[in-house]
């Protein structure tokens, strides 16, 4: 098994991260053929909210939990506009990890950020439930392929090896006369406009953290924070987030409601300056 | 036990499907009640969005999920808007499964399609949680029935044996002069309206698919897809479902919106003919 | 273990409840952690549909669920406006179970009511992911202390004992001239309004239940029924609830919806009196 399965005691774990919403059963069923698959596996939801199609809001998140897991679990990512059609679907192998998702762009940040081994197309019927239907891969496809990959199944069994895998275009911060300008790539549920703009670029600007300020939508906030805290009920911080990125808050509000501003929305971050006239 | 629990080293799966919503923490109590009486228990989430008393929308989802769990899995269902009244609550085995619901219709597909081997209204008390509440006997009475159940308690000792149970009445498809016209029987997160037209129907027609249309809510469809993406975005189109029934969805769009169509809804299919004048 | 974990088969529970929504993926990096460190638990939603930052919600959904589950339960809640401030992070034990939270009184209920052994303020960084974000305590401080003291590591171990928390102020009903007047507390998803107006303090009035009448919005409601189905559909009824408090409810309906009436609304409970003029 390729060092993931070591130790025989190791935990299972599947993870789940789709846009299929919880009302409807689709997750539930996955989980069926899952269960009826492996029963040792322990199945665990990132998140079945992304928004419908959304591939840039699952890449995010799916950075953001995924090295959170113990070695060897799967990674399931069903967010799949294209199903039904010849887009592939495909294995990918890291470390730690094995990740199985839809070729859409999805994996962007895994791919920028671990060690990848091996990324394999996924194209072995015999793991896929039969018959497979048009319309819903999660069940037929996906799910019993993350069940047989956690039982021990070699990811090459499942397919041939390939080259590359689609990437999302994801927009970096860019440098500015004054500081750097980059954008707000995800809003969570407490309206906290997580950004692009990563510590470590503000580390090599050398400049103490009180000594930024940061422009959103209209709004000037000085410093950064550490905690939501700092500020009075109401007012606007700038804080890093923990993915390590610059959030925009409202404490104990929602900014991206304040600010009415969504994601792809320009945050300026410039060197705070005394003028003298 | 009857058969069902024969492999010692199976997984024991509850499954659980209700209109509680996940805000309150009746789900969860639920669990804690199910973990309490059996630790070997996995349990599964089917869905707790179902629309509040909403029967037959529980009954479809049941039905669309139920035989993708192993055997010996049980599931429960609780949208009960007659809870504290006198309606009975019902164990229902098939060959596979044990279904523990209401008596109030929300097990009629599993009827039509499974093979019931034994339907029992469940009474004994020993099983119970004390003292049972007059609203929440999803904790009470559900809960541990269920567990005892997956535990290896034969449903005989829950209770007696009954003729039948409640039926919801499902709209089939009727035949036109033109095809047959259906409707809209449950519509998903994505909005996409799944009808009661199932693909059997269509092949009995001998006609082929390319030469079908669909009508709904004013618009007509012309033949029946193989994936969302064999059309634009935005576009209608119509395709066999998870479930085998015909549905209507928009590419990457949602088709209820679209529409502004409701359950309930007229879809009619039709062969295409050429008319010469 | 102090007695917790006597039994050596028994169950690891560990239950989650926050403010965190379910789709950004927070729940599931949590979960994450904890199977990195505890395969053996099973992790248990009880909501994460608390209204952002609303302590004393969580305090009410904490109450009404914990005592459903298996003895060595680890309840942990991070309903937490106060995270990367100096609020405390607190472990208490009672006779049955540990509660990880933040000290901001969410353990109110759980106080008055159960037997406390010990309360300790955590604090040894040893039980902590490093580096600790400022944002995100759920993941980087409460997942991976719930899941050692789930293993069976002593409370001792994380920090010093404290002599007390903080509690919220709970109203409580006051005694009218004709009987007396309490207020929700907590609105559910189906819109039934739950009162702290307990069964016990009726029942001290030796007035029988359908002697009394309930004053909520401009409605009144005579007699307490025992099902929900008692009324015609669409009509009032109060009701005793599942935790025991008085419920206002529409039969199939929503009583916080016809009622428009929210959280902290007055109800009265009154003796019907017969007038002889």
């Amino acid at each position: 098994m390729h060092g993931i399965y070591e130790r025989k005691d190791m935990k299972r774990v599947i993870t789940l991260l789709t846009d299929f919403g919880t009302q409807d059963g689709y997750v539930g069923t996955m989980k069926g053929v899952i269960h009826s698959i492996t029963p040792r596996a322990s199945v665990v939801d990132l998140s079945h909210e992304v928004s419908p199609h959304d591939i840039l809001e699952a890449a995010y998140i799916l950075y953001s939990a995924y090295r959170y897991f113990p070695a060897g679990t799967v990674h399931l990512i069903v967010v799949d506009p294209g199903v039904g059609s010849s887009r592939r679907i495909v294995g990918m192998r890291t470390a730690d990890y094995i990740f199985v998702a839809p070729d859409n762009g999805v994996l962007t940040f895994i791919i920028q950020r671990a060690d990848v081994k091996g990324i394999f197309e996924i194209t072995n019927e015999k793991y896929f439930l039969k018959p497979i239907s048009d319309t819903f891969h999660g069940r037929d496809i996906f799910a019993p392929v993350a069940a047989h990959l956690s039982k021990g199944v070699a990811l090459a069994k499942l397919g041939g090896r390939i080259g590359g895998i689609k990437k999302l275009k994801i927009a970096k911060p860019r440098v500015t006369q004054e500081g750097f300008c980059g954008e707000v790539i995800h809003i969570d549920r407490f309206g906290n406009l997580i950004t692009n703009i990563g510590r470590r670029l503000l580390e090599e600007f050398k400049v103490q953290i009180s000594k930024f300020k940061v422009k959103v939508g209209g709004e000037v906030i000085f410093g950064i924070s550490k905690s939501y805290t700092d500020v009075e009920t109401g007012k606007f911080l700038a804080i890093f987030g923990s993915s390590g990125f610059l959030e925009i808050s409202v404490s104990q509000g929602n900014a991206s409601k304040v600010l009415g501003v969504e994601r792809g929305q320009e945050v300026e971050v410039m060197e705070i300056r005394i003028e003298y006239q």
